[in-house]
C-alpha cells in the first residue's frame, strides 16, 4: 500500500482470491465517487467480478482507498440505481450478474448468433440434396418418377400386411412398444440368420446387428474407419449415398471403372499398390446405378486381392434377391473364408423402404464398435418394424413376395427397355440388367445432361442424372439412371414418351462417329 | 546394352514404360532358364509386373538377353505350369495376376485382418455399455428394474393403439409403406407444431424436423458443432447419452453443479468467461437424473448469459409433459427471443420409447445441416411410426393419455418415496421431483457404490449408479438414480425391499456427521 505523488494506485485484494483493481487519480477532473463507480461497473460488465459476489463494505473500502466513506456510499448507491448491485441486510452489497447483461447501457443490442462460425470443420457440407428432393416429390401428383429407388406402391401385399399387423398385436401385445436392445430383436436376427444361411453366409447372432436401413450401416462404417485424407475405393460409378457419406468423413475416393463383369481388377490392383486404401466398397450384384453383376471369377479374384493387400471389403447387397434371370451367384461374404468382408443389406428394396430395417453382418469387433455408435445415434431400430419383418419372413410369405416382385419388376424392366429400343434414338445405349431396380443409359454424345434433366422436368418426368454416381462427377455427364421398380406400367409407357420428347427437344444429335467416341469415354456398355 | 566379363547385366525395357530388370549371371550354378523364370516370378509376386501384362515374346526376350530361345521357352513354360502366366493365340504370354496371389508358394498364408488398426482415431470407444445392458435385460424375467428410462408396459392404451393401427391402414393404405421425406412427414410436423405452439414455442415447419428419437438429435448436434478439444457445458450430473456422445466427438466436458433451482449460474458465467465453450446442453425440466426443474428466474438469467457470451443452448426436454404438481414453466425455447436455443424432445417418454420418434426445432440453417446428416444416416424416420404419432395427437387422445400417465407415474413416485422414507436408513436422502421419471438418491456416505450395485444385482434389483451421469464419474459415487415409471407398483414395493436389503448388507454405516459431510460434497439435496 503505497502512495505515489498525487496519483494514488491502490490494489485491493479480496479474501476469496479474486482481484479487484481500483486506481484513484486524485488530480483527475472525474469526481472520486465516479472513478470508483465506473471501475467497479467495468469489472462487472467484463465479468472480472462475478455475480453474487460481495463487494467490500463501504467502511472497509473507504479505509483501504483512503477516501471519505460518503464517496463510497455515493458510488455504491449509483451502482444500485443502475441495477448492477443490491444491498441485503446481513449480507452487504452483492453483484447482480444477470442485470449487468442487459440493463447496462453498453449491452442492449443482442447480436444474432453466427451459427455457421460455430460449426465443426470435420464434416463436409453435402450440397447435394438429390435424395431429399427425390423423396419429397412423392407427395406431388402427375409427375412421373424414374428417379427413385423404392418399391412400387402396388407391390405391397396390403391384405397380408393388414393381417400381419393384427396378428402381431395379438401375439406381442405391449412388447411391440418395448425396447429390444441396441443390436436388434433376437426374433429378427434369427430370421435374418436363416436367410443368410440359405445364401451360404454363416454368421452367429453376435456377428449380425439390425440397422435403421443399410444407409445407417454405411454411415457407421465410414465413421469407424475414415479419417480425413484416407483413401477409399469404390466402383465407378457407384451409389451416391456411399460417395456422400465417405466424403463427409473426409475420405478421398478413388473410383475403379467397371465393365459388364464388374470392377476392372487390374486398375484396382494398381490402386491398391499405389494408394493403400482403407477399404473397398462394392455392390457386386445388380449394382446401383448400372445394374451390372460381377462375375464369379472376378468375385474370387477380388477376394484374393483383398487378402493379398489386407484390405477389408464392405459388400452392399440390397438387390440380389431381385433376380429376373440368370444364375444366382454367391456373395463376396459367402466366398470369404478369412473374415475380410462385412456384409450389408436391407428390406428397403424387397419389402418397404420406409420400414427402415437393414442389417450388417461380419467381424464381431467391428460390429461391437458399430453397436456403440448405434447406441449413441438412434439407440435401436423401431421395434414394431423389426417384428413386422421377422413375422413376414417366418410366415413363409417373404419367398412368395419375392417371386411376386421379381415377376412384376421384370415386366416393367422389359417394357422400359422395349419402349426405349423402339424409340430408335441414335447413340442411346442401354445396359439391360438381369435384376435389381435400374436401367443405366448412355446418352447420345452431343447431348448436354443438364439440358435433358431440365427438359424432362418440364415434361413432368424425373430422371436421375449420371454424374451424381461418380466421385468426381464429370464422366457421369454421359449417363442417366432410370428406375423401373417404382412407376406403374402405365407410367412407364407415358414416362418413356416424355423422356424421348425431352431428348429430342434438347439435342441436335450429330450423326457421326458416336460409337467410337463412346468407347473412348467408357468401355463398359 | 553392355556385357561385363562373364556377369552379364541386362536391363530390358518394355515399350509401355514398365521396367523389367533381368540379370543373367553366366557363372552361376543356377541354370539360365531358372534365373529368367525366378526373376519374372518374383516381379509378378511383388506386383512389379501387373496382371494382364504381356510378357515379351520368347524370340524378343532371347534376342535381348543373348540367350537361346529354348531357355526362354523353358522359363515361360514353367511359369505357365505354376499358374503365373498364360499364353493366348494372337496375344502372346500374359500375366495372370490373381493366381500370383495364392498359388505362389510364397503367399499361401492369409493373415487375419487387423481391424482395430484400421479404425479411425476420431471417435472414442465408448466402453460404457450401460444403456445396452439396461435395454437387453428386458427379455429376462424376475429381475426388477429401477434402472431404465422407459414407460411401463401397462401404460400403453393397447385398445386405442389397436384401433389406431386399423384406422391408419384404412386411411393411408400403401402410403404407410412409402417414404415421407428426410425431414419427416408433414402430418407429424404439423401436429408437433401445434403442440409446440401451445407451449409458446413458435416455429415454422422448416424449423422442425423429425428425428429417430431425440438421441439422434443430440448425435447430429454433436457432429455439427464439436471438433476434438472443444469445450462443451452441461449440467452436472446430466444425461449419460449426452456425455458419451459429446465425448465421442472429442469434446472436453465441463459440468456445472446444480441445486434445487437448476444450474449454478455464477459458476456457469465463470466457465463461459474462462473456457468460451461451443454450447450449453441443458435439461431445464425434470432433469435426468435428478428430476430437478430450473426456476423461471434462472431460465431468464441463463438466456441472458447465452446472449451476452453468444453461446447457443441445446435444450433437451423429453419430460416436461409429465408434471405431477406445481406450475408449468415456459421452456427456454419459449423464452428465447433471439434464436439462440435449439429444442429437442420426443415421444419416447410420453408414448413409447421403441417408436423412435423425436424432433428438433430451431434455427433453420442448423436444421438444414442436420437434415444433411440425417439423409446420410437413416434417410428418414420409419413412416408408420410417424403416422402413428400424428394420428394419436390429432385424435385428441394424446392429452387424455398424458393425464393418464401423469396420474399413474405420480402414484408410483409417491409409493417409492414413501417406502424409502419408511426405511429410515440413516444418511439416505431423496430428491423428490414434481414430475418426470426419476428419483435421485444420495447414499449414506460410508457406503461404496460398486458394492451396493453388486448386492442389488444379487437380489435381482437393477439400479442406475450415479457416476455414469458425471462427466468425470467421481462425485457421482454418492448417488443412485431410481426410475419409477417402468416398474409396476407391485414391483416398486418388492424392489424397494430388495434395495433396502442390499443397502443394509453392504454398509456398516458410521453414525457420525453425515449431514455435514454431505453438504461439503454437494450442496444440492
Amino acid at each position: 500500500m503505497e502512495f505515489l505523488c498525487d496519483n494514488t494506485i491502490r490494489w485491493y485484494h479480496f479474501e476469496k482470491g479474486d482481484n479487484m483493481h481500483i486506481e484513484i487519480n486524485r488530480v483527475s477532473k472525474t469526481p472520486l465517487y465516479l472513478q470508483v463507480k465506473n471501475q467497479i461497473k467495468n469489472m462487472i460488465i467484463s465479468g472480472a467480478l462475478p455475480a453474487d459476489f460481495n463487494l467490500p463494505s463501504e467502511r472497509t473500502l473507504s479505509a483501504d482507498l483512503k477516501l471519505n466513506r460518503s464517496t463510497i456510499v455515493k458510488a455504491y448507491s449509483d451502482l444500485k440505481a443502475e441495477g448492477f448491485v443490491e444491498s441485503y441486510v446481513g449480507k452487504g452489497t452483492v453483484i447482480l450478474a444477470q442485470l449487468s447483461k442487459d440493463k447496462s447501457a453498453e449491452k442492449t443490442y443482442i447480436p444474432p448468433l453466427r451459427w455457421n462460425q460455430l460449426e465443426s470443420r470435420l464434416f463436409k457440407r453435402n450440397n447435394e440434396q438429390t435424395i431429399t428432393n427425390m423423396l419429397s416429390i412423392f407427395e406431388k401428383d402427375k409427375i412421373i418418377s424414374f428417379a427413385s429407388g423404392i418399391p412400387s406402391e402396388d407391390s405391397y401385399p396390403m391384405e397380408k400386411f393388414g393381417e400381419l399387423q393384427v396378428d402381431m398385436l395379438k401375439k406381442y401385445k405391449e412388447k411391440l412398444f418395448m425396447p429390444v436392445g441396441v443390436e436388434g430383436s433376437s426374433e429378427l436376427k434369427t430370421a435374418i440368420k436363416g436367410l443368410l444361411n440359405a445364401k451360404d453366409i454363416i454368421v452367429t447372432l453376435k456377428q449380425l446387428i439390425i440397422t435403421t436401413g443399410s444407409q445407417q450401416g454405411i454411415d457407421f462404417w465410414g465413421k469407424l474407419f475414415i479419417e480425413p485424407g484416407d483413401i477409399v475405393i469404390v466402383e465407378e460409378p457407384t451409389f451416391t449415398g456411399a460417395i456422400q457419406t465417405f466424403e463427409a468423413y473426409g475420405a478421398r475416393i478413388i473410383g475403379i471403372p467397371i465393365d459388364e463383369t464388374g470392377m476392372d481388377l487390374n486398375i484396382l490392383e494398381t490402386c491398391l499398390l499405389k494408394y493403400r486404401p482403407k477399404f473397398i466398397y462394392c455392390q457386386p450384384t445388380f449394382h446401383n446405378p448400372t445394374g451390372i453383376t460381377m462375375s464369379l471369377q472376378k468375385r474370387k479374384e477380388l477376394l484374393k486381392l483383398a487378402y493379398y493387400y489386407q484390405i477389408p471389403i464392405l459388400e452392399d447387397d440390397p438387390y440380389s434377391e431381385i433376380r429376373f434371370e440368370g444364375e444366382h451367384l454367391p456373395t463376396l461374404k459367402a466366398l470369404d473364408t478369412h473374415d475380410y468382408v462385412v456384409y450389408l443389406s436391407s428390406f428397403s428394396k424387397t419389402l418397404s423402404f420406409s420400414l427402415r430395417v437393414g442389417f450388417i453382418a461380419g467381424n464381431e469387433s467391428v460390429l461391437n464398435r458399430i453397436t456403440g455408435f448405434k447406441q449413441l445415434s438412434d439407440i435401436q431400430t423401431n421395434t414394431q418394424a423389426q417384428y413386422f419383418v421377422s413375422e413376414f419372413i417366418n410366415s413363409g410369405y417373404y419367398k412368395t413376395h419375392l417371386d411376386f416382385i421379381k415377376n412384376k419388376y421384370k415386366k416393367k424392366c422389359d417394357l422400359m427397355v422395349a419402349l426405349l429400343s423402339q424409340s430408335k434414338i441414335q447413340g442411346l445405349k442401354l445396359q439391360v440388367p438381369q435384376g435389381g431396380y435400374f436401367l443405366w443409359c448412355k446418352l447420345p454424345d452431343t447431348l448436354r445432361l443438364s439440358e435433358l434433366i431440365e427438359n424432362a422436368s418440364s415434361y413432368g418426368i424425373l430422371i436421375m442424372p449420371g454424374d451424381v454416381f461418380y466421385p468426381n462427377g464429370v464422366i457421369g455427364e454421359s449417363y442417366i439412371r432410370l428406375n423401373f421398380s417404382y412407376p406403374s406400367e402405365k407410367d412407364i409407357t407415358e414416362g418413356v414418351k416424355r423422356l424421348i420428347k425431352a431428348i429430342k427437344k434438347c439435342s441436335n444429335i450429330s450423326r457421326s462417329s458416336k460409337a467410337s467416341l463412346y468407347t473412348t469415354i467408357n468401355p463398359f456398355l
